[in-house]
């Protein structure tokens, strides 16, 4: 078995267990690890550093260390490490629950950044250095080379810029995975960088395996667990509303030429809505579409299965467990119309505003001005990250953020007087679409977008307070630009932490 | 003197006064203006079109325009059809102070853009038509092409999209500008977009020329006013303090590898304590310097008259009265030294990127996160735009942020609990320059900043007042990612506007 994953001899003599694996980790050192979605995370060696960072906190030595990673990843990374409270600082994305609950509760630093910023700030240097790099692969080649695994994420950098390296070989993965990537070498320092030469979502600019010096492999742990992401449950009827309004208005803009009949490369965030938008896709009169986004999900396979969605470029597959199985186990027939890349070109604003993505996102909130808020419940705790949100939403064609109206059985009104943290500024956001509606802001003033925001997205049972609070904000303002009473523009976040309800008494 | 200007038969026959130009502009359409800053912008069809529509005014006749131009202009362009109450809606940018109190008494539709969004917004179709440009140009050669003048802004997009041109014909350009800009004709929609083929800040990718069909030009106006744009004052204390942070912080960057002994391409907003950094790097210990920015100030010429700057790319020269009747003067001198750019190019986040611009930027105010606001007084009063700061700061390879800590005399202060508006997030900030400090907030989690911030940039009058908040909002926060006390976090504003200081009584 060891033979067919592993094809050079010398990389062979470094198999061992991922408990000695662990050892090779210092505490209060910097550690890169593979992974963007619960796809291509190394298991068997956070586990293992898991326990042992346990038993160092028995016996009253502490333990701690910075992880870098590509996204959020799965239990056995984010999970295991965060319950032994061996993560003192964190970047850039995270979905894990306990990991959330600490950073929350103020024990664990979190960095939250763009994700095409990631790798070019490891190389920039103020972080400092990286230790170490774990990195799970499909497979090693005779020369060397690492055969990618269901993510790249920053993969590329972590074993270009560690100081030593363990791979996870995992049989899971499909060996023809292999000729699926596209690693680009091609990404320098300024004054070095020169244009990324992709031009289609399809186009191919690297090669199929990442290079790693084989002096600095440490340790190959062999490992056969399956990528593990969450399941999907069937959409519901606001998902559906807004995945109806969405599709009606791309229809809008090609009866009007201002979309090619295929569309134009498409971005879709995780989740319920986006995968009722996408699977709402198969049955729209667009055909010969793409994708240029962060991960493959559901919808996207679905899209592609059916024949509409032609190529999909991202940085991983993020599927359901039942369509994890399948998927892989097809791989091959995906191969030439799946390109998974490094985040940081999967994300990267340059291809990103040439390509003239069509962004497609959930938020948490938006404010009557079209600000969103991505990232913080109520202004200060963290969800997940603003991920790649940002770097696809300032530069797409059409930047969209959608969410149902209201959240928590009503208690909170999804468009609210001034969000209570922005992650994408009005000048980022061009339409907004709730089961209400949808609010085409592109080329409107503040008070335009307000306008239409009110009438069109909000609940009919807030849309009053919204009213009511904009016609006195006429009164009671400083300025007129984007009228604001700094008094009560937080107020509704404050009522929802004092009474449970965004509702006023 | 026609003759040297015009070289055209076809095109002197087109030559009119700016009364007769402005009689072919309808009421209820959409006007292109060149102009960003007080240089190369249109005077006298201006001018003549604020009498014109005073009369119309006067007479009972409603007549209002849509206006887009590059950025801010002069007098007689915003300012007078602003006082005749001729714009109905203006973009992307302003700071005539007629228009901005328009704006901010609710009267004038004002949607602030991104600067390089702008071209590739009108192409897009959603803002409507451009029924007319008015283009200001050096002069126009035998075979049409229009030598531009000492702005490029978005005139290339407007004399492309509009359906009649009127060009001003301004005489006291020097003619030796031709040679000095870079017209890129290689822009388009998407999907046909290509990569921008600019990898060095002094590259050339275009045309000294625009291109324009002659059908479609109904008037020409010969005109001779100068650029006049706003002098600068000496740079007060706070604004060498500043400077002398910002360069210590670099030649430490340098000492430590992670910028190179030339710096990166300098891009910088306008104003004191631009020019202050600009004219320190005349005594700093850097050489071989680059500018990639939005204009060049006096600054900027006096760092390349030191000969400490090699090359300078930006979209307009913005320069005192004095200094422009010089430069304009010895224009022949710069050409080979200084590119003008459209403002698509000059701002492209692709380019900025490619590059590793380091940016260099006012605000108005920045919490103790690191969200800055560049654009509203109190949240709510406009007092230019965003500009091109967004373009920059999301891109540069380190994005800086300056002011005074304390503004009015010490009744505000720059630092706050939270922005009253968020322009730049605090992802898109790395580093904040108050005379009291530098804040270097590269690579850290959201409290790691705050603790930065307060104790190095907030002046020591209004330090314990953050202290305390930040303090409090550890208990009373929901979450302590990000602490915050909704009920709290804008009242520093609501006091300003209730007492006109932010100074707890």
């Amino acid at each position: 078995m060891t033979d067919h994953r592993i094809a050079s001899a010398g990389h062979r003599a470094k198999v061992m267990s991922a408990e000695d694996a662990a050892l090779l980790i210092a505490p209060d050192t910097t550690v890169g690890l593979s992974g963007f979605t619960a796809s291509g995370y190394p298991t068997a060696v956070p586990l293992a550093l898991a326990a042992r960072i346990e038993d160092e906190h028995a016996a009253g030595r502490p333990f701690k260390l910075r992880i870098w990673t590509g996204a959020s990843t799965g239990p056995e990374l984010d999970g295991a490490l965060a319950k032994a409270d061996g993560i003192e600082f964190r970047l850039p994305y995270n979905s894990d629950p306990t990991c959330r609950d600490r950073i929350n509760r103020g024990e664990m630093a979190y960095f939250d950044m763009h994700l095409s910023q990631v790798a070019p700030v490891a190389w920039q240097g103020f972080l400092g250095p990286l230790d170490t790099a774990i990195i799970q692969v499909t497979g090693i080649r005779e020369d060397g080379a690492l055969i990618p695994a269901s993510s790249v994420g920053n993969n590329k950098t972590w074993l270009d810029r560690a100081d030593q390296v363990i791979l996870e070989v995992n049989r899971w993965q499909n060996p023809e995975l292999l000729g699926m990537h596209d690693i680009y070498y091609g990404t320098a320092l300024p004054p070095n960088r020169v244009p990324i030469p992709l031009i289609r979502a399809g186009d191919r600019i690297g090669e199929p395996c990442f290079r790693c010096d084989p002096d600095k492999i440490v340790a190959i742990v062999e490992t056969d667990r399956p990528d593990r992401n969450a399941g999907f449950t069937a959409p519901g009827a606001d998902d559906l509303a807004i995945a109806g309004h969405l599709l009606e208005f791309l229809e809008h803009e090609v009866s009007k030429g201002r979309l090619p009949p295929s569309l134009l490369p498409l971005q879709s965030g995780v989740g319920n809505t986006a995968n009722a938008v996408l699977t709402g896709l198969i049955d729209a009169p667009f055909e010969d579409l793409s994708a240029y986004t962060e991960v493959i999900q559901d919808g996207m396979m679905a899209l592609m299965d059916s024949g509409r969605l032609r190529v999909a470029s991202s940085t991983a597959l993020s599927l359901s467990p039942e369509l994890t199985e399948r998927v892989n186990r097809d791989m091959g027939a995906y191969r030439d119309r799946i390109i998974l890349r490094p985040q940081e070109i999967s994300n990267h604003p340059e291809v990103i505003r040439r390509l003239g993505c069509i962004a497609m996102n959930g938020m948490i909130e938006a404010d009557i001005y079209g600000n969103v808020n991505s990232t913080h419940i109520m202004g200060s705790r963290i969800q997940s990250g603003i991920g790649g949100s940002g770097d696809f939403a300032r530069n797409a064609y059409i930047s969209i953020f959608m969410s149902a109206s209201t959240a928590k059985g009503g208690k909170i009104s999804t468009l609210v007087p001034a969000v209570s943290h922005v992650d994408h500024i009005n000048q980022d956001v061009q339409v907004i679409v709730t089961e209400q509606g949808l609010a085409d802001l592109r080329g409107l003033s503040p008070k335009q977008r307000a306008r239409v925001v009110i009438d069109t997205c909000a609940h009919p049972s807030f849309r009053p307070m919204l009213e009511d609070y904009y016609q006195r904000a006429f009164k009671g303002s400083y300025g007129l630009q984007t009228p604001m009473l700094l008094d009560e523009a937080l107020s509704w976040h404050a009522r929802f932490v004092r009474t449970g309800s965004m509702v006023a008494n």
